[in-house]
């Protein structure tokens, strides 16, 4: 037992106060965990473009004061009654989706959407009792994705916590928490490419560098990027892109670009855009008879996906991912294994590093598109 | 060899002069098969909605004169040059689309359509000269489907073409060729529903009861069938069906009403309608995170599929299919296997049996919605 369990911690922690105003680093309380719950001392995070989509909050019903981040690594500090899988000391990563180990999408072997710990955006409370861990001078401060991981400590379901191994290097595989499983997995486990094949990504943000790096994994002969920015290929080619395809461009769809490049369509395509044009020209781009795309990107609300259903006929198929496919207690300590192994390389995703006290520099960095990844320290 | 190996035939052949006249039985002449064909002398033919609606021509340019008809079983009469997996005597069933074995779909074990012998409906002629091996007086009698079944003869490519064990029943295996194949298929092939799962099959004709059959065949605890004809579901109660339910008997769409039925969706849909409304709710009704839909129907030139691609991102997977994914040649001789064990039972689809001059019944029967599948046969 730490001498801090069951008790307040007093802590830093990056507070948003208001919708796109600078993150503020202040001492905050960050109660105990209750039945099922972790608390977990963070040592390393990461920003992630949803933190910055929900701090600017021009979407949403906006929810302040909060505490962002969700890409993570720390160290169990104390659990709370009944759970077992974990123990203080143990090295673990929070992640944004759960697994309650119970419901039917937990029992299903094709699924990861946890019925009770799927991630929610709008919740800001804790689930077992609706209110939040965090409070300064009596205040409530809301959680974000069940993570907030802008604080040196913070209580997270135990649903949503995977212990993984105690050597793996915290400020590498934090990672795994959000963006780099996402593409990793959408390739990997959803798109499967067989080696040899070609597969087109769209989009070469962190999510779809991932994707890329998933068809590098799996012995991809042709890797096509597809983006609007020009400069994104340089470093893609990090990542194993061979070939890069901007549709701005080209006078005819990409899909038809495509087409001609690998003799009537990609075996694989893995959308990670967002963009409504994208993910159909990205259903299109993939060959009849055997291709396979895979859907990640966050659409609009008002988005309609849209093609001839002989596309369907001609035996393509689509599917869409959340998270890779991923559960995260059971199968994210495979993926640490991975980069244990040397097999997956997140080094290359990892663009600037800054400490706790610095962390509004990583917003600007992701703001202005410098960044893939800026990495977090917790401790000066 | 036979003794008419390399002579013109002169045999009955139903002919249809024009779009929509009822098909006249006469004499016609035969041509030997050149290089890489084979003559089959047909035993067994039925009818399928494709021959109605080319018949009918009212979506396409017409081509007359023509002998129709594509589900069927004969015996191998002779063979063109270079053919070696068919033999005179050979039972056989002809098959609208071919296996040429070179191309990448017949290499590819997820694709049955072959580059050069996939089906085309424009086609009236031979592949290898560009004529027709049919002709009365002199006058060229166009082919169909590369089959034209409704003939004493006939002459088709030996890609499409699959020997089948000689026991098996040619009056009643001769539906393989065409709808229940694809129906079957499509459930057991791509929609591969486990054992207790849950399955919605849009339509109940012909190709919609068959997919329905595969369900049954795969263990499914509960069969949905879907169709906008209640008398339908009667008749569906034989091939596995435990639930129905017609769109039109509610005020919400068929999606949540079956949703509603099955806590959240079904586990697998397949549809097999042609309606563009009905294949958006079998993709609609899968469950998320697990959920398969099948697209199987035929839709209109200018349909358009449309959906929020959230449905995708929740973990559901749309797949189209074509043949019900088989490879005629390499994977029909299973699939009557599959009969001989009393696996699929084939009888429950046949609902009317004519001879071979009582053709233009079986239009009537179809035209009518009376039959699932007439049986016509050659000899009288
Ligand atoms: N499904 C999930 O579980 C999950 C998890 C995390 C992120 N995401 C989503 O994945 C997507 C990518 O995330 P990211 O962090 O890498 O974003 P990002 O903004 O860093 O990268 C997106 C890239 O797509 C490019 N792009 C935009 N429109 C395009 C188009 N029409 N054609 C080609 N390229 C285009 C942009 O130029 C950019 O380089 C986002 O929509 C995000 O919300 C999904
Ligand atoms: N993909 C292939 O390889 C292939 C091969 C053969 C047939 N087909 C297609 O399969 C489809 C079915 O063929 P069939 O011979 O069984 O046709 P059919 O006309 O006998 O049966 C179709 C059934 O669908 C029902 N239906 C129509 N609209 C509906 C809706 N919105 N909701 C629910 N039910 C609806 C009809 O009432 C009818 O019972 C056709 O589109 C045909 O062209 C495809
Ligand atoms: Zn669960
Ligand atoms: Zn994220
Ligand atoms: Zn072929
Ligand atoms: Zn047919």
């Amino acid at each position: 037992m730490s001498s801090t369990a069951g008790q307040v911690i007093k802590c830093k922690a990056a507070v948003a106060w208001e919708a796109g105003k600078p993150l503020s680093i202040e001492q905050v309380e960050v109660a105990p965990p209750l039945a099922g719950e972790v608390r977990l001392k963070i040592l390393f995070t990461s920003l992630c473009h949803t933190d910055v989509y929900f701090w600017e909050a021009k979407g949403q019903a906006p929810l302040f004061p909060r505490i962002f981040g969700h890409e993570a690594g720390g160290v169990v500090e104390s659990v709370g009654e009944g759970v077992t899988h974990l123990k203080p000391g143990d090295q673990a990563l929070p992640v944004f989706t759960g697994e309650c180990g119970e419901c039917p999408h937990c029992k299903s072997e094709e699924s990861n959407m946890c019925d009770l710990l799927r991630i929610n955006t709008d919740r800001g409370v804790m689930l077992s009792d609706g209110k939040t861990r965090f409070s300064k001078n009596g205040q409530p401060i809301y959680h974000f994705l069940g993570t907030s991981t802008f604080s040196e400590f913070t209580v997270v379901h135990a649903g949503c916590v995977a212990k993984i191994n105690p050597a793996a290097p915290l400020d590498k595989v934090c990672l795994l928490s959000c963006g780099i499983c996402t593409g990793l997995g959408a390739t990997i486990n959803v798109a499967k490419p067989k080696p040899g094949s070609t597969v087109a990504v769209f989009g070469l943000g962190a999510v779809g560098l991932a994707a890329c790096e998933g068809a590098r994994i799996s012995g991809a002969s042709k890797i096509i990027g597809v983006d609007l920015v020009n400069s994104r290929f340089e470093e893609a080619k990090k990542f194993g892109v061979t070939d890069f395809v901007n549709p701005k461009e080209h006078d005819k769809p990409v899909q038809e670009v495509i087409a001609e490049m690998t003799n009537g369509g990609v075996d694989r395509a893995v959308e990670c855009t967002g963009s409504i044009q994208a993910m159909i020209s990205a259903f299109e781009c993939v060959h009849d008879g055997w291709g396979v795309a895979v859907l990640v990107g966050v659409p609009s609300k008002d988005d309609a996906f849209k093609t001839h259903p002989m596309n369907f006929l001609n035996e393509r198929t689509l599917k869409g991912t959340f998270y890779g496919n991923y559960k995260p207690r059971t199968d994210l300590p495979s993926v640490v294994e991975k980069y244990m192994k040397g097999e997956l390389e997140l080094e290359k995703f990892i663009t600037h590093r800054v400490t706790f006290s610095e962390i509004n520099k990583a917003f600007d960095y992701m703001l202005k598109g410098q960044s893939i990844r800026c990495i977090i320290r917790m401790e000066e």
